[in-house]
């Protein structure tokens, strides 16, 4: 487990910022946390690879990190056969893509494209009760300082991302990778519940208040809307509380945090609508308030069509068989696209299972996801327009 | 808030204690942490007249400590009008009635009556992960020798516990004076459901096995079970929990802390089966394994006819509206009654609110309380059979 901002994640970075240095890279850690480590094999805007080393609870060990550690073993290779490339290569490890302390995920890389929003943030408590300001401080991070790293920004000029699927596509058809075409919108609300907090022997039935009702119609009228809506669209109800919380007292609050996603914006905004509707109808007469509030809005992203076309050329001539496929989860990627050219490749996760303990991906399906990286630095790098794509290993 | 085996529970009980000291009681604290003031106003078995001191999480300022305290002005009282009694008077302040660290409440009248299960505690942990024992050893209690406080039984000769009804039903009919003719009994469940965790973007709904739709349907099938055995069984879902517990994935476990109560056992076996029909038959097709495992069971307990016509007696002779009514709640009379004759008498809460800040009862809907319960002990414990109520104030 390292959960960004935790001495786990700090004692990964040290660890990664070391392999950084054996590679021959140059290190930087930029004001928002993200590890950089630069490699001069050209000149003009960077090509950087990478993606995010922190986890999510209880998660597994390829999510995020897999990207990073494959992109360090193409740089060790192209050293190694001396390759001659156009432009300067950079290997980026962003900080806390998941989320899991505060906010909503992509610290690092929002920062890096000046889309963090700081001012919400100074105020915030992270999830354990301490100042996200403070919680930042300890891991000498400033966070009114943290949107200085966009100053790097200009220097990148396309960013390529290796990482898990997280999902079962490629490991049912039996493709080794995937070119991902959109990532899916993620928007994120918290639901609250307000009842009243009364004796849990002495209340009457007709007389409650009882929040956890409404809780469950947060449930099962989420999954509803999702279902209705068709598509690839999915919708999670990840936490839950209730408070006071005892077992003698009728809940007078329930608070649950969701998130529904997709790759067509107005689909979230139909199931988001439809749920909210769902929601009230079943929870009139029941005397409770029922409040859902947006946390956050991440909209579905298309990933460059260029760097694609560059993926597909590299799986054909190296004989990869390869499908186009839509990314259901969110990645750093998905900040970068609307400023610089991004793309993303999959490789299979058996079974589809991720952030979870049981997170696997075959050891050749991960050596094969490195040579394409490596192909694809070679092809999008080459010196001249002669490129045949057969001479990495 | 006085939480069980606190701080503030701690600093409570030396209070108390002082308090019994300048009534003139002889004080002492039992090997179980019960606090009890003895007055040498006659020969042979006491009369007990007490409640505990200990609340819920965010409860209020009179479930128990009332009847504690009014007990202490019926002695102040009795001293100062030199009345001649029958019988010693004892007055208790039960260790640990709500059962908020651990088990199912009731601590020190278990302890009292030798019903508290100790072998079962000596291993658990309380709900902030103390081993019990150690908890218990941290207030001066040898969870070992808990059990020898049952040597003051056989001196016991009858209880009464006076209370807030904690309910709406004195309240609404405008009765001063409950009479509790029996107490419900209370049967805890603790519901698990398992699924399997997984990534909240990239599993596809249809492959989902999520631990919060089973959640849903314990909250929902447990309330349909109560209501269609009808009467006055309630039934509900104090606590819940979700695991791992974050926004990005899908709860592989949820755990649910759920109670029944009915004055008839049969009924209160009737909604627990019907319950776990209901659950069994929405959740298959779910992906989801789920178990109900009751925790504890307190069966439906009568109190002393021969006391409840004492108490009624007396409400008539001082022109006092009462009615007879059930308890919805437990109480240490419930625990003590199979052992002593034991009664309870209620005063009305204003709205029926308890457990919770908002509880209220009226001042002089307490002051009538505690007159009643002075009458009580002076009829109870009166030297000859002439009585005519009328002489406290």
């Amino acid at each position: 487990m390292r959960l960004a901002w935790s001495e786990e994640c700090a004692r990964a970075e040290a660890w990664l910022a070391e392999r950084f240095r054996e590679a021959g890279l140059e290190v930087r850690r930029d004001e928002a946390g993200n590890i950089w480590g630069r490699w001069e094999t050209g000149e003009g805007q960077t090509l950087v690879l990478g993606s995010h080393i922190d986890s999510v609870p209880e998660g597994g060990r390829y999510d995020g990190v897999y990207g990073v550690l494959a992109a360090v073993e193409v740089v060790r290779t192209l050293r190694q056969a001396d390759a001659a490339l156009s432009r300067p290569i950079e290997i980026v490890a962003f900080a806390d893509e998941e989320g899991t302390g505060f906010g909503g995920g992509f610290f690092g890389s929002k920062a890096l494209t000046g889309t963090l929003r700081i001012e919400e943030l100074l105020d915030q408590l992270a999830r354990d009760g301490t100042p996200v300001p403070e919680l930042l401080a300890r891991w000498d991070v400033d966070l009114r300082r943290a949107s200085e790293a966009s100053r790097h920004l200009p220097e990148v000029g396309s960013y390529l991302e290796l990482h898990i699927e997280q999902g079962p596509r490629l490991w049912r058809q039996g493709r080794k990778v995937g070119v991902v075409n959109g990532i899916v919108g993620i928007n994120r609300f918290r639901a609250s519940v307000r009842g009243e907090a009364n004796h849990a022997g002495t209340t009457p039935m007709a007389g409650r208040h009882d929040a956890s009702i409404g809780a469950a119609h947060v449930i099962l009228g989420l999954r509803e809307a999702v279902l209705a809506a068709g598509g690839d669209a999915v919708g999670t109800v990840g936490r839950i509380a209730f408070h006071p919380g005892a077992v003698n007292i009728i809940p007078g609050e329930a608070i649950l945090d969701l998130q529904i996603r997709d790759l067509n914006s107005r689909v979230i905004e139909v199931v988001s609508e439809s749920f909210q509707n769902l929601l009230r109808a079943r929870c009139a007469g029941e005397h409770l308030e029922v409040k859902v509030e947006r946390v956050s809005a991440v909209d579905p992203v298309t990933l460059s069509a260029e760097l694609r076309a560059v993926a597909m050329e590299v799986c054909n001539a190296l004989h990869v068989l390869y499908m186009e496929l839509p990314s259901m989860g969110g990645h750093d990627a998905m900040v970068l696209a609307p400023f610089v050219p991004a793309a993303m490749l999959f490789v299979p996760s058996v079974n589809g299972k991720s952030h979870s303990p049981d997170e696997h991906t075959d050891p050749e399906d991960l050596v094969i996801g490195a040579q394409i990286l490596c192909a694809f630095v070679q092809r999008l790098l080459r010196l001249s327009e002669d490129w045949h794509g057969g001479d990495v290993g």
